[in-house]
């Protein structure tokens, strides 16, 4: 399988850049026909490696890319999902070279969606190809490519619930999640859920000269100040009653088998350019993105923000706030409980609008499970080194949905790192973890297999 | 003069609406030529209500229309000061009609520099005509009208430094202030300072996916957030250590007099739609936008503020805070202190930058003084009341400029309205204003000559 591999590189590099090439931001309706033009790829390049039944299936949003190869009903059956959208690339001149227009730069590919997800996604394509290609595929596979991840998968839900039985699998295999490094491989062993919601803050109902009212009436970006900055304590705790309620606390045991995980608290810093890290109090930097709930406000604006001064009290006040969520919280518990104190917290001289975006369950992999052991031996074969298991700070809300509505559990493995920079400009996605990717997943079917034969 | 107002009141208000028309933003260099045009503009009318030597002072920046009429060299000299640009317009999409196409409704002339200082500087203009026309002018005259009040003014010190025996006069005549309201004349008696700046707060070196590292390092917006938010204490008393070392503190007679003059809070309220004013404990509403100093958010910016959802912790968060000062305290002295105490709360894990822009000086004027005791019969004449002294939320900069460079005192003689929304969208200024105003400023120049005889 190796050789086939190196033999076809140059082709399979050509492919996913081609895919880069086009700007599928499921985020913004100007970008529509890209998107639509990367299902149509992804469909072709699935047909092209041996799939069957390989279809658009049509939702009220963009459309899933479903295929198959059925070998053997005794076979157990994978199901691969994976999202041929993107972010979006904005702020464009930070990039180094356009977000659309893939470069190799010191053996990484850069582009928008080099890692997230198209090059991890294709590495499932181009796996599925060289066993096709030796006429060695251990388990049934099928196929799920969606086109809305980055914007909530908010139609997902219905296809997998109006199609349960086509997607009848034993494991949901997912590379969207990242590596410790290219010498230290891991496996997600759980990930953090999410709330999401943008609040308005109105005080008067114009935007006010700041000579003649400043100081009579409640600046709208000044309270909304005062309310953020109250979301935590001291000890960067967050204040809002009820959060920390169904967190689940990690025995001694566990967290100090959590650190051993390497890491260089020091390089860390380094590689982001901070004097400190900053977080919750009691909690290394590691746990503090893996097993603790947070806070962040991911966009912020109101008044003038043009060249220059303007001095006017802006009638409103906005932000996105977001919050990762841990086992056993809930998106719902938590947006409301969000949604009721914020309003609680708001001086009676303003008005609050809190709207929720789209949310998603936290979600734990057990380490015993086949699915987990066969991953870890295909990566310990892949590296020569035993991954280690992480659980990672994103959110990757499907998974949860998944459990729910199918009843089956993910395995992640994933091939990206930190540095490649995902939702930032520059995002890259190294050549090496590519092929690396090619590489383990058929390992993994193998294992799949082998170790399903046992149950 | 009044007859004359009346019968030329058609022509005063188009030639108004055509200069209205012209987009003088001086805060956008993409309208340049509109500001040179409107420079031209008053040139022109300068000229054709007769006054001499009428010339663009070339500046650094955009020029200074100057013209005179000395009539007698025995006769006082009346100095008037006005700009020709406006306010930014932006956001266009809260204006009922184009802020630069002059409509006019309810007797009320909507656009953008209707009121300030277009509407309120053309009087001045009529004014001149009106008493030409009668050959009744009793004082000398010098118009000194520039473009970049709304920028801070930063070239008209150089042009007021290098033209000081240009510009001798005896008092400063200027009209960009309001009125308690059409039934309550009032002349202001002071003006707050100001302190402008720009604060930028760095956290990680590049954008990060909140999954991957909320919660392990500083959120920029998060912290600049809280810093803001400490500006304030709970009483609204701002934070800065040394802020209120030199404010002056009124007597007890001094406030029961200011708060003589009619005020209706449940209007003040309603008309801004407000459930609550707020502000600085231990002070009225009208104390709190004329004799105390304050701190306002006008513009704040940070991470992804597009439609929808992303996961986004921003590397830099940024705003643009201002603060008015009242007597004594000086701009230069205040945007040291905000600027020593922001960096000082700023944790170890930012970096914080801050940019001073343009500041100015309170001022009070006296009212036993000649210019103010005419200004107050003018009003008392034309609208049949006393007016009330008000010391004003606004600031001018330029007015203790002029004080300490050319040693002359102004009086402030405005007739805007809070309705007039200055620095909103829906600008406007009354017609009856503008007339009247037309009206009140030669009886000015009358009362001012027969004074001044006594000196």
């Amino acid at each position: 399988m190796k050789n086939y591999i190196t033999e076809n590189k140059e082709r399979f590099l050509e492919e996913l850049m081609d895919m880069l090439r086009i700007p599928s931001v499921s985020a913004d309706p100007k970008f529509k026909d890209d998107v639509l033009r990367t299902a149509d790829y992804v469909k072709q390049k699935l047909e092209a490696a041996g799939a069957d039944k390989v279809e658009l299936c049509q939702t009220a949003g963009y459309p899933i890319v479903y295929g198959e190869k059925m070998v053997d009903p005794a076979l157990p059956t994978v199901l691969v999902y994976g999202h041929y959208d993107v972010q979006p690339a904005d702020p464009y001149e930070l990039w180094n070279s356009p977000p659309f227009e893939p470069v190799i730069k010191n053996d990484k590919i850069y582009a928008r969606g080099a890692c997230d997800d198209k090059g991890q996604m294709y590495m499932h394509v181009k796996a599925f190809e060289a066993m096709m290609q030796h006429n060695a595929l251990p388990c049934n596979v099928k196929f799920m490519i969606e086109g809305e991840e980055e914007v909530g998968s908010s139609n997902l839900g219905t296809f997998v619930k109006n199609n349960f039985d086509k997607l009848k699998a034993d494991v949901i295999l997912i590379s969207d999640t990242g590596m410790l490094g290219n010498d230290t491989p891991s496996i997600t062993s759980g990930l953090r859920g999410m709330s999401y919601v943008e609040v308005e803050v109105t005080g008067p109902n114009r935007d006010l000269h700041s000579g003649s009212y400043g100081g009579a009436v409640a600046n709208p970006i000044n309270i909304l100040c005062q309310m953020i900055a109250s979301m935590h304590d001291e000890n960067n705790h967050i204040t809002i009653p009820g959060f920390y309620d169904n967190v689940e606390e990690l025995s001694e045991e566990e967290r100090h088998e959590m650190a051993r995980a390497p890491f260089d608290l020091e390089k860390y810093k380094q590689s982001l350019a901070l004097t400190d890290v900053h977080g919750e109090k009691g909690y290394s930097t590691r746990e503090r993105i893996s097993i603790r709930p947070t806070l962040d406000v991911n966009g912020i604006w109101g008044g003038y923000t043009g060249d220059g001064a303007k001095t006017v009290i802006a009638s409103k006040a906005y932000a996105k706030i977001s919050m990762r969520l841990v086992p056993n919280q809930t998106s719902e518990e938590i947006t409301e409980k969000f949604t009721k104190h914020f309003k609680s917290i708001a001086p009676a001289s303003v008005q609050v609008v809190v709207k929720p975006h789209h949310g998603g369950e936290p979600v734990v992999t057990p380490t015993n499970s086949v699915a987990y052991q066969a991953a870890a031996r295909a990566y310990e074969e892949a590296f020569g080194i035993k991954p280690v298991p992480v659980r990672s700070g994103g959110s990757i809300p499907i998974v949860a949905m998944f459990k729910q509505v199918l009843g089956i559990d993910s395995v992640l493995m994933g091939f990206g790192l930190d540095s490649d920079a995902i939702h930032s400009p520059n995002e890259s996605f190294g050549i090496f973890n590519f092929l690396k990717g090619i590489e383990t997943i058929p390992l993994f079917y193998k294992y799949y297999a082998e170790m399903s034969k046992g149950e």
